[in-house]
């Protein structure tokens, strides 16, 4: 019998019954992608009610595990009459199930911050996925290089690249790709058009992948050419390459998010440049491409082994040109190991 | 001064403040794809808080109209101090954030009625999205079929289809697609693997692409060669797409979601397969590629002029074969126009 975080979660969380609906953490729980579920834990056990259309996948994937599969027949409430005590996660349950839930008379504690930080903490499993979809997203990224051509469009280049990563195993994407050329790339998130690509454009890249369900997060800033203008640009990949580097060298787990946000922005700080940071230092990734933890200047949240999460210092010159060098990392035995890891060093193509 | 959805869902909803939070509402309101933000709209006008990322995007794309792009600087509650009463989507709120309005005092009203009807019936240019992105999901299919050969894996397929949608102008997929070969079309939401096509195999395809933040829905079921042993496949395949051809035939406007779903089921009765159809007929489409309305057995949704929804009767022989025919539709004139069109009858490649 395999056990699932399903079970884990039931005794952290160590309420008389545990109710889960949200994709992602029903994801965590039966390592199923679905769109229409709820575990339900008690102390009885772990069942996983969900529709037709997913009942035959399901039944298959969970058989040697802790968790039975139902067919579920509503109402919820039915579900719910033997007990007194239920556990949601409040801040991502909506208002309305909150509201039959109590209405039924069930006393309504909270499981969000037991599934942030159990999620937040990667398992082999998951640290495995992971891997493989870092592994494919510095793949891709290095043979979408030499398919580079000037004329190309922004959307035609993040074609090739959701392309090669697919065919090298992902699922799907992590989010959208963002494909900015030249003065695009002073938008931090950009949405993707049809930009033509000219001799001696920027190129700004931030893209991912999903394998077994898990998230990659990188982003790339490159010149297509070296058209002579760019001294201020070098100049600054320079300093958001040396904060990038820097947190991975001096960041050791039990730091807090807001130490290693500062690692970075400090080191901006020192050009001039931290005013042009205008976002977060970093993101948990996992199931979802940002979760628990923060890396962030108010973040209070503490670093630890097992944690993955992004490093991605970038400046911004509205209208002008913009840098982001991002990486997904992971914290083991206190340092910093660096998941995705393409060439860094300013490239030309 | 271009008047946006943002107006006429404040005049719509009737509060003294509305407050929209959700990104695919706010994308409805604002026409702008934005992973953080508020929509505050209140007699005075519409203002969109969103952060840095943002902020520069935002302000280009919504210079000309009637919703004003401001830095959003927390906590929330600052800006709606002035109000007495907010209206909120409540089945799409989070008990923490109906907590944090209603603790500050607010009287809270629900404006997701509203929303889920207004975003229903499209606008002109939302159809223009639509159509735009079902003519590219017809496209890309008719250019996969000759790619397909044997020994492909179904991610491979996947990605040549994705690569194709991306290539003719999609910004991504509505969701991620899936491919199954041979008996794996018994799932009926099958997670696309590793599985080699062989001569003789089913192929079920289901897929769409956005284009503009708006989703197309097409499934398609074909024969990769005949191999002689699918007699009882080609039966069942002529009886679901009788089924769903019926749909288009007999649907009016007025009529209701069970209505709609009974002509389809109906007709699969009478050949004793509805035991096997274990879904609904169909669901709107929309910025969302599920939305209201809902075409099932107990939907009293009515359906009307200016709806995009799904045409998609199934039925699943479980380890055995799925059969599954879907085209995005709209109803205009009172009658059912197929958005996606490629050609249903049973091919073999």
């Amino acid at each position: 019998m395999i056990h699932t975080n399903a079970c884990k979660l039931y005794k952290k969380i160590g309420a008389e019954a545990v109710l889960t609906e949200q994709s992602d953490l029903r994801q965590y729980l039966t390592g199923l992608s679905t769109s229409f579920g709820y575990v339900l834990s008690d102390k009885n056990g772990n069942v996983f009610y969900t529709d037709a259309r997913y009942l035959e996948g399901a039944k298959e994937a969970l058989k040697d595990t802790d968790i039975a599969v139902k067919q579920f027949v509503g109402p919820l409430e039915n579900l719910l009459k033997s007990y007194k005590q239920i556990a949601i996660p409040l801040s991502r349950t909506y208002y309305g199930e909150y509201k039959k839930l109590s209405d039924i008379g069930l006393d309504i504690v909270d499981s969000g911050d037991v599934f942030a930080q159990e999620m937040s903490i990667k398992q082999p499993y998951e640290l495995g996925f992971i891997k493989k979809a870092c592994e494919i997203t510095d793949r891709a990224f290095n043979d979408l290089l030499p398919r580079i051509k000037e004329g190309m469009s922004e959307n035609e280049t993040a074609a090739e690249l959701e392309y090669l990563m697919r065919l090298y195993g992902a699922s799907g994407t992590s989010f959208s790709t963002i494909v900015a050329f030249g003065n695009n790339s002073s938008v931090p998130h950009y949405e993707t058009g049809e930009r033509k690509l000219k001799f001696g454009d920027i190129i700004l890249i931030d893209f991912g992948c999903k394998v077994g369900g898990y998230c990659s997060d990188c982003t790339r800033t490159f010149l297509f050419g070296d058209d002579g203008k760019h001294s201020e640009f070098k100049k600054a990949y320079d300093r958001v390459l040396e904060a990038h580097m820097l947190l991975k060298e001096k960041l050791v787990s039990g730091m807090s998010g807001r130490e290693a946000d500062a690692i970075a922005r400090d080191c901006l700080a020192k050009y001039g440049l931290d005013k042009y940071f205008t976002h977060s230092l970093g993101h948990g990734i996992g199931i979802n491409v940002h979760e628990y933890p923060n890396l962030s200047p108010k973040s209070l949240h503490t670093l630890t082994d097992g944690m993955v999460f992004s490093d991605e210092p970038g400046v911004y010159f509205e209208g002008d040109f913009g840098i982001r060098i991002e990486d997904t990392v992971t914290l083991a035995d206190g340092k910093v190991i660096s998941l995705t890891d393409s060439d860094k060093k300013l490239t030309i193509i």
